[in-house]
C-alpha cells in the first residue's frame, strides 16, 4: 500500500466574514459553508454552476443540555488537501485515488460556555462527505445525543428510489416516485415502519435536469444509522437517527465524532457506482496481515430450505428449551438439510467445480422454534443436530480441499450470542472453519433496541473485530447496511442488509428492476451477499406445493450477469448442485467469474432500468461482462475499448435464448464464443427482465483457428 | 444428604365445591382457597383462629391475550404431604426439615379455549408458598407477562418495616410505621423510586395482636422481583412486578412458573428468623461436587477507600477510554489502594491471623471514570493498574497460604461483562483465584434494564451457574436481593443488596436500629455480605477533611455481635489491619468467629429493637453468642440451656464498656472471662447502639483452676 500525502494547514485566526468557500480538486463540486445570523451552521453544493444542495441547516441535538444548533460564531479555519492512493485487500479495483480538500470548521457556542464543535467536510470531484467532531473539553465529556438534524435542501421534486424508514429492516422493494410523493403508508412493513414520510440512506435522485445525486453516510461507528425525513413540499431532507432502546440516539464520550455524511454527485449514473468516495472516507484497515483473507465463491445447504425441499429444523415441534430439550430424543421430520449425507453431496459438488466452501444452514439445534417468539436462549452455536457429524465433515471436506462455512444464526437475540460468540469462534478455529454467516431475524434482544441502532452498530462492528483476531471472514446478514466499513475490516466480506434473492422463493419476490437499482442504493456502501445464480427460475419442481413464491423473477442469463453487476468478494452460486447439474455449460460462467478485481469499468447504467459492467480479474488478463435490463427488452452495443489494443480474446457470451422473458420463458438462454479485440463493438440484446454475462479469454491458437470474429 | 419423602396424590373428578382446604402439618396454619362467583381464584391464610391473610385474589394478566385472572372454573385438585429432611452444604444449622402439605390447584377458563393454570400451595408450620405454574398446552407456548397481581389483604394497619419500591437499588434506611402511613415521597431515592406506596420485600409486620408476618418470594428465577403496592385504606397489598426495557414485565415460555410467594407467619419473632421456608421452596444443589465451596472470612484493600484514605483510581482524570488509554502514561495520584505493597500488608496481616482471603477492590484498570456515566465499555477485568503485580501477588498470597479473592465491578454495564465474563473466569483460575465479588453500581445496560427485572435476574442467576461451572465462589453487591437460591448455588455465598456498613462512611449512615431489622428483611432471603468488624468507629483519623459520614453508628463491641446475629458465610473483617493491630484483644472475637455451623438458636428478637443469636460451630464443641440492641440500651438475661448438660465452658464476653454509647463513645469495651454451663443465667448489658459478643469453648483444666463461675 502506497501513500502520497500532501497536506497543507492553513489556520485564520481572525475571521472577516462568517462564509468560507471550498472548491473540490478539479473544481467541479464547490461547497460553501455560512454561519448564518442566527448563528447556525449552513452549508450549499454546487456541481459546476449547479445547486445540488441549498443552503442546508447542521446540528446535533442533546439529551439535557442546549443542543449543537444555534448560537455558533466561527473561532478556527483550518484547510488542507490530500491526494493519496492506496491499495484495497480486496476489492472492484487494485488502486483507490483519494483526492479531496478538506475544510474543518471549529465552530464556539458564547453562550453555552464557549463550548466547541468541529465540522469538518472533505469535498472530492464526485462527491462531498462531511461529519461533527466533539472535541474533549473542560465539562463536556459524557454526552447524549438527542437527534441530529442535518438538512439535505433538494432543488427540486427530483426522482427518488427509496424504501421504508424500518429501524429494524432494509429488505423491501424499492419504490421509485418523485419526493413529493413518498409516503410509505400502503407498504407492508417488514419489521416496523417508523413514520410516513421517512426513508433509508443510501437514498438515490435524479433530478429534472440530469444530476444523479446519492446520499448516505460512511463509517458508521459508534452511532445510530441515518434515516432521512422527507419534506414533500419544500423537498428537504432532514437526518433522524435510530433510537435506542431509551428513545435516545447515541450514548457518547468526548472526544468523538459522528460518521460522515455523504452525498455523491455526477451528471452521469456510471460515474456514481464508480465514485469510491465512501471507501476513502473510511479508516485504513485495522488488520495488519490480511493474507487469510480469501474472497470466494460458495454453495450451500441454503436454497433447499428457501424453496421448502427441506428444513433448517431437525424435528417438527414448536417448543423447544435450549438448555432442556434431549435432541437425540426429538421424532426427525426427514427433511433436514443439514444432514451429513446431503452436506458430503454439496462438498463433493463444489470440490468438482472448484467453489471454495461450503455454507450449511441449520446445523445446529435451536431451529424448530427459533424465529418470532423474542426469546433469549435460541442457539448455543456449537452443539449440532444429531444428524450432523461436525468432525467427519471437517475431515471430508478437508480432503476433498474444500472449507465448510460456518452459520451463527442470533434470532435478533444477541446478548445471547455475545456471551457464547468466544465459545462460538474456538469451535469454529478447532473445526476447521474460518468464515461465518451471520443472522439477525426477528426482534433484538436487548429488548427495545433496534437492528440500526448504536448498541447493534457498536455489536456488528465488534463482532468484525474480534473475528479479525481470530482470522476469521464474516459475511452478515439482516445487519445494519454497510458504509464502507469493509476497508478497515476487510475481514468483513459482505452484508445482506437489502432485499437478497431469497425472497423470490416465498414472497411476491424482487421485481425484474431490483437488481438496478441495489447497486445505487444498498451497494454504494459495500459488498452484498445477494446470492444469485439460480438456475431452477421456476420453483415448482421442488416443492410445487408450498413455494409460495412460485419464481425467481429474472431469466437465468440474468442470473449469471449479476455475478459481474453485483460486487462482491463472497458470491454464492446458490442453487441446487442437481439445478446446476442440467445446466453445466451455463454453470460454468459461475466457476470462471472472479470474485476479486484489478479493474472496473460501468459501462451504462441508469438506476432502475439497466446496468452493463466490466471487470478485469484479478492478476490475470481476464475481463468479465455483465449487462442486466428491468422488465424491459433492451438492446444494447458495449465497445470493448477496455480491451488492450491488438490482443484477441475469446469472447463466451451467456445470453438470453429466443423468446426469452422473465416471467413466461425465464431458463431458455444462448452461448456462444467469437474472437473479439479491443475494437469490437458487441450488440447485446437482453430479454425482459434478462441480462448476459460474458467471459473474455485471451484466445488460445485453436480458438484464433475456429472461432469467427464478432 | 437424607430424604424422607412421603407423598400422598389425591385427584378427584369431579368438585361439588369451588372451595379447599388445608391444614399445615401440626395445624397451625389454615389454608382455604376459593374460586369466587367472578370465577376468580382466591386464598386466605389462618394463624390457629387469627385470620393473618383476608380473603385475596390471585392473578396473572399477560400482554395481548386474556389474563389469567377470571371465569376459572377448578379443573383437579392433587394434594399431598412432605417430611424430608436435607443437609445444606454451609449455614445456620446441620439440617433442615422440609415438612409441608401441598395443593395444587388446576384452574381452567372456559372462555379462553379451556386454558390452564395452576396454583401450587405450600403449606409449613411457619408459613405459606405459593406460586403460579404455567402448563405446555396447546395454543399457547410463548407468553408475555404484562402484571401480576397477587393480593395480600391484610387483617389491619399493621407496624411495618419497608424501604422504597425502587426498581434499581435496596440500599435504603428502614421506615418503620403503620401501613397507613406508608410514603415513600419524602425519602431521597438511592436510584429510582418507582411510586409513593410501592415497598420492597421482604416485607416485615406485625399485627396489633402480636403476630409476626413475612412476605417474601422464594427462588426467582426468569422473572422479575415482586414489589408490594400498599393500599393504606384497605390495609391490601398487590404485587407488582419490575418492567423490562419495554414494559412489560416477564417474558416466558411454557412450562413455566413463577416464584413461590411467600407468607411466613408467627407469634414469636425469633421463629420467623429461624424459618427455613424460603429455603425449603427452593430446588436443591445443582452442583455436584461442593468440596471446593469454603465459607470464609476476609478482609480487604477495601474500608481505606470508602474512608477516604485511598482511592479505588489510579490516577485522577475524568476521561478514560477502556479501548485507547495508555495506563502506563497516566499520572499516578499517589493513593491508590490496589499497589502491590499494600496488598501484601493485607495478606501478611491474613495470614498472622488465620482470615483465609484478601479482597482487592480497584486492582483493574477503569475507575477514573468509572460511575454515573452509563458508559458500555468500563472495565475489561483483566488488566491490572501498573502499581498492581498479579503474578507477584499470587506468588505471595500462594507463599503465605491466603488466598486473594477477585473483583469485579461491572458499574451495571452488563452486556460488557457478559461479553467479557468467560476470559474473566479463566483470568482468575490461571492466576489462583477462585471468589470474586461482584458489584453493579449505576444504571443497568442493556439500557432500560432494571436490576431487579427479568434479564437481569437471570444474569445473576446465569452467573451463579457459570461460576460453578469454573468452582469459583460469588459475593454479588448491588444484585436483587436473595430469595434462598443460594440452596440451588451453595457457590454464590452472599449479596450485598441492602445498606450495608459501608454507607456509614461516607452517608447520613445506618441508624443503630438498622441491624435489628436486616435479619427480619433482607436476611430473610439469604445471606449478606455486610461487612461488619470496624473497630474505629469515629472515622476522623483515617481523613478529617473528606469524610462526610463522621462515624460508624453502633458501639465497637455491637461490631462483633454483627458476625453471630448476621448470618453469612463469608464475612469480612471490614477493618483496615492498624485499625484492629490496636485492638488485638478485641479482634480475637473476629478470628475466633466461624462462618458455618451446626445449630443456630434466636434466643430473644423482636424487629427494630434486639435480637440475641446463640449458634454452634460447624463441627466442633464451640458455640458463640451475638446481642444487639438499637439506640436503646437494654438489659437481657440468657440462659445458655443450649448447652449440653454439665459440660462446662469458658464464656469470654466482648462487652461494651463503661458508659459506652454509639455516639458518644463507642470504642469503649470490656472483655471478660467465666466459666458458664446449661444452668447459667447470663446477665447482658447493652450500651445505646451496643451489643455484646460472647465465645463459648469447653473450659481448659486451667480455666476450670482460675476462673470463676458466673
Amino acid at each position: 500500500m502506497k501513500y502520497i500525502i500532501a497536506g497543507c494547514f492553513i489556520t485564520l485566526a481572525i475571521y472577516s466574514t462568517q462564509a468560507q468557500t471550498l472548491h473540490s480538486p478539479t473544481k467541479k463540486l464547490t461547497l460553501n459553508f455560512q454561519v448564518n445570523t442566527a448563528g447556525e451552521p449552513t452549508y450549499q453544493l454546487r456541481f459546476g454552476a449547479k445547486p445540488v444542495i441549498k443552503p442546508s441547516r447542521l446540528a446535533v441535538l442533546l439529551q439535557n443540555q442546549p443542543g449543537f444548533d444555534k448560537g455558533f460564531t466561527i473561532a478556527k479555519i483550518d484547510s488542507s488537501a490530500t491526494d493519496e492512493t492506496w491499495a484495497p485487500v480486496w476489492g472492484e479495483v487494485k488502486q483507490i485515488r483519494n483526492r479531496y480538500k478538506e475544510l474543518a470548521v471549529t465552530l464556539q457556542q458564547a453562550a453555552a460556555k464557549n463550548r466547541r464543535l468541529v465540522v469538518r467536510f472533505r469535498l472530492y470531484d464526485d462527491g462531498l462527505g462531511f461529519r461533527y467532531e466533539f472535541p474533549a473539553q473542560p465539562g463536556f465529556t459524557y454526552f447524549t445525543v438527542q437527534e441530529e438534524k442535518t438538512e439535505f435542501n433538494l432543488t427540486g421534486d427530483h426522482k427518488t428510489f427509496w424504501i421504508p424508514g424500518d429501524y429494524d429492516s432494509n429488505e423491501y422493494t424499492y419504490s421509485t416516485t418523485r419526493l413529493s410523493e413518498i409516503n410509505t403508508t400502503p407498504i407492508e412493513a417488514i419489521q416496523l415502519k417508523s413514520a410516513p414520510q421517512r426513508v433509508q440512506t443510501p437514498l438515490m435522485l435524479k433530478t429534472q435536469d440530469g444530476l444523479y445525486v446519492n446520499i448516505h453516510e460512511a463509517a458508521l461507528v459508534n452511532y445510530p444509522a441515518m434515516m432521512l425525513d422527507v419534506d414533500t413540499k419544500a423537498f428537504g431532507l432532514t437526518s433522524h437517527l435510530v433510537p435506542s432502546a431509551t428513545g435516545a440516539k447515541a450514548y457518547l464520550q468526548a472526544p468523538e465524532h459522528t460518521p460522515w455524511r455523504t452525498i455523491v454527485v455526477s451528471d452521469k449514473a456510471p460515474e456514481v457506482l464508480a465514485s469510491k468516495l465512501i471507501l476513502n472516507l473510511n479508516e485504513p484497515s485495522k488488520i495488519a496481515d490480511t493474507g487469510w483473507i480469501k474472497p470466494q465463491k460458495f454453495v450451500g445447504v441454503w436454497w433447499e430450505m428457501h424453496v421448502n425441499k427441506a428444513s433448517w429444523n431437525y424435528a417438527d415441534t414448536s417448543n423447544i428449551k435450549l438448555a432442556t430439550t434431549d435432541w437425540s430424543k426429538l421424532k426427525p421430520n426427514g427433511r433436514h438439510g443439514a444432514n451429513t449425507a446431503n452436506v458430503k453431496r454439496y462438498i463433493d459438488f463444489a470440490a468438482k467445480h472448484g467453489l471454495q466452501s461450503v455454507l450449511v444452514e441449520g446445523w445446529n439445534v435451536g431451529w424448530e422454534d427459533w424465529a418470532n417468539n423474542w426469546k433469549e436462549e435460541v442457539f448455543d452455536f456449537v452443539t449440532p443436530y444429531p444428524d450432523f457429524d461436525v468432525q467427519e465433515l471437517q475431515r471430508y471436506a478437508a480432503s476433498k480441499g474444500v472449507k465448510l462455512m460456518m452459520h451463527h444464526e442470533t434470532s435478533s437475540s444477541v446478548t445471547n450470542y455475545e456471551r457464547r460468540q468466544e465459545t462460538a469462534l474456538r469451535f469454529m478455529k478447532e473445526h476447521g472453519y474460518d468464515a461465518v454467516k451471520t443472522g439477525y431475524v426477528g426482534r433484538i434482544i436487548p429488548r427495545g433496541e433496534h437492528h440500526d441502532g448504536q448498541w447493534m452498530v457498536n455489536h456488528y462492528n465488534r463482532t468484525a473485530a474480534n473475528m479479525a483476531q481470530q482470522q476469521i471472514m464474516v459475511d452478515m446478514h439482516e445487519s445494519v447496511r454497510l458504509t464502507g466499513l469493509h476497508r478497515t475490516y476487510p475481514n468483513w466480506l459482505a452484508s445482506e442488509a437489502a432485499r437478497g434473492n431469497e425472497f423470490n422463493a416465498w414472497s411476491t419476490g424482487n421485481p425484474p428492476e431490483h437488481e438496478t437499482i441495489l447497486p445505487f442504493t444498498r451497494l454504494m456502501g459495500g459488498p452484498m451477499d445477494y446470492t444469485p445464480g439460480i438456475f431452477q427460475i421456476k420453483l415448482e419442481p421442488w416443492n410445487p406445493k408450498a413455494n409460495k413464491g412460485r419464481q425467481v423473477h429474472t431469466t437465468l442469463a440474468k442470473q449469471l450477469a449479476l455475478y459481474v453487476t453485483m460486487y462482491s468478494p463472497v458470491q454464492m452460486a446458490a442453487d441446487l448442485p442437481e439445478a446446476y447439474e442440467q445446466h453445466l455449460d451455463a454453470f460454468q460462467f459461475i466457476k470462471d467469474v472472479p470474485v476479486d478485481w484489478d479493474d472496473t469499468r460501468i459501462l451504462a447504467a441508469e438506476p432502475g432500468e439497466y446496468i452493463i459492467t466490466a471487470r478485469k480479474a484479478k492478476g490475470k488478463d481476464e475481463w468479465y461482462l455483465g449487462a442486466i435490463t428491468d422488465e424491459r427488452a433492451r438492446r444494447q452495443t458495449v465497445k470493448l475499448d477496455f480491451l488492450p489494443p491488438k490482443a484477441r480474446y475469446t469472447a463466451t457470451i451467456y445470453a438470453d435464448g429466443k423468446d426469452a422473458d422473465w416471467e413466461k420463458n425465464p431458463m431458455v438462454y444462448q452461448i456462444r464464443q467469437v474472437l473479439v479485440d479491443s475494437r469490437t463493438q458487441l450488440p447485446l440484446q437482453l430479454a425482459p427482465g434478462g441480462g448476459t454475462a460474458i467471459s473474455l479469454k485471451p484466445a488460445t491458437k485453436e480458438e484464433l483457428r475456429k472461432l469467427k470474429k464478432q
